[in-house]
């Protein structure tokens, strides 16, 4: 389905896998299954949970490097195989061995034509920083023939910062490959990710989707809060029951930033108060 | 009340007016009696709506002039009159007469020692651009006996550059006086200004307090959405049917900004990453 002035639908889905903790051959088969049944649902963009090659909770740096791998491991390869000859790109976790023996918290943009991009997590949480190094630079935005896809990871997202850097430089969508640890939150709410991932699309115009993790993993329970959400800001889909949240959107209509007949969210900011320091009175 | 580890606490109550467009001498009253009401209900920090003196849906910029008053005007002085011999503060918002006949959607904190700061609104909403100009300088945060207050004014809190900023400079809680016109949003879901709001605080571990406007005006319905939400982005009191929202907090805790052993809200910012171009892939 296309449409000239907005461009060609996306199926985005996101797969809320359960990863086997330091267990590379399981994961794989757990991503090589997600990729194939993803194309079999017509997906054009897949979003896979953070981590996904390694599980999470690692029970020291040494189990992590245990499964730690670089972008010329064969899941890429493999993955890349699947997608040959489509455009479906899909985005996913893993434990990325990087230079001089330093692990980092990554995601990789493949797509039939192989690895497009990788993203080093940039804010660590909790017990992250005890195994993983921090990224030092800054997240992507990828073009794909669906729209411009813009890359974080996780708590990258309560950093709101991030979002804003990534649709300044027209990200369409966010892919946000996450694992987030269960916390209690008040009856009638949205778990508190699910409220800054709201408030990331709607400040800026853009979609988001959310992969989170299915499960337990050593005591460890996920929120298992995957969502889809448009760019205002309302939840187009979640995982529920079956796991997967999918919708189709037309990423185009991220690049009208207009709210209103004098508005315009990008055009509003004022980067010349920003910068200033608050009187203190 | 007092803790020694977190200071004094402070009762926050947003009262949600419903002001009289372009009736100075009825806003006046009304405003009066919320103070009055308030100081009787034990407010430490009470906030009013945006524009409570002029009303907002002005039907050109001559009838906004023809309420425009500069901080000399005897509403600031009596509501600090009332306020004599007290620690209580009152926020809310005016329509201000500036330099050179220019209009400004300002608000002021007032005590009993009279006008503490004025902070004029920056980012301005639809046809409000055809009647104010907006600020030029950074919000105030404005330090009283419960806690450092940062001052915005509605749609100024849809930039999370601004919480950020306040909060950065020590601000404990956000008095947000506002007027939130009324859109549709999905069922089971908050009102998207509150999401704003929610994000703003959980994200900087600030408290939020925003008092919107009851009632309809020229056919334009409002929200209602005033609430006070605490640190974690959770709503501690709304509106209700009684229109005013009440909370009694230590603003202090605001101070602490840890959220893991190993993660801090501010201290895990980067700095590096965030003037960073985004690789474009």
């Amino acid at each position: 389905m296309t449409s000239p002035s907005t461009g060609r639908v996306a199926r985005i889905v996101c797969a809320q896998l359960s990863p086997v903790i330091a267990d590379l051959a399981e994961n794989e088969r757990l991503i090589r299954d997600a990729v194939a049944r993803g194309i079999e649902d017509g997906a054009d963009i897949l979003v896979l949970p953070e981590l996904a090659t390694s599980g999470y909770v690692f029970a020291s740096q040494e189990e992590a490097r245990s499964v730690a791998i670089t972008t010329g491991h064969q899941v890429f390869t493999e993955v890349s195989r699947l997608l040959a000859g489509r455009d479906t790109v899909v985005v996913f976790g893993f434990c990325e061995l990087g230079e001089r023996g330093r692990l980092f918290n990554s995601v990789a943009v493949v797509t039939g034509e192989g690895v497009r991009g990788v993203y080093r997590k940039t804010h660590l949480w909790d017990r992250e920083t005890l195994v993983f190094t921090p990224g030092d630079t800054a997240p992507p935005v990828v073009g794909t023939p669906f729209g411009r896809i813009g890359v974080l990871i996780c708590y990258d997202l309560e950093f709101a910062e991030m979002p804003r850097m990534l649709a300044l430089a027209g990200a369409d969508v966010l892919a946000v490959p996450t694992n987030w640890p269960l916390s209690e939150y008040p009856a009638g709410e949205r778990a508190a990710e699910i409220i800054y991932a709201q408030a990331a699309a709607r400040s800026n115009g853009v979609f988001v989707a959310c992969c989170d993790r299915a499960g337990a993993e050593r005591g460890q329970d996920w929120t298992e809060g995957t969502v889809i959400i448009d760019q205002y800001g309302w939840v187009l889909d979640d995982a529920g029951e079956a796991g997967t949240a999918v919708a189709d959107v037309f990423l185009h209509l991220a690049r009208d930033k207009t709210i209103s007949p004098h508005n315009d969210l990008h055009g509003d900011r004022r980067s010349d108060i920003y910068p200033q320091e608050p009187p203190r009175l």
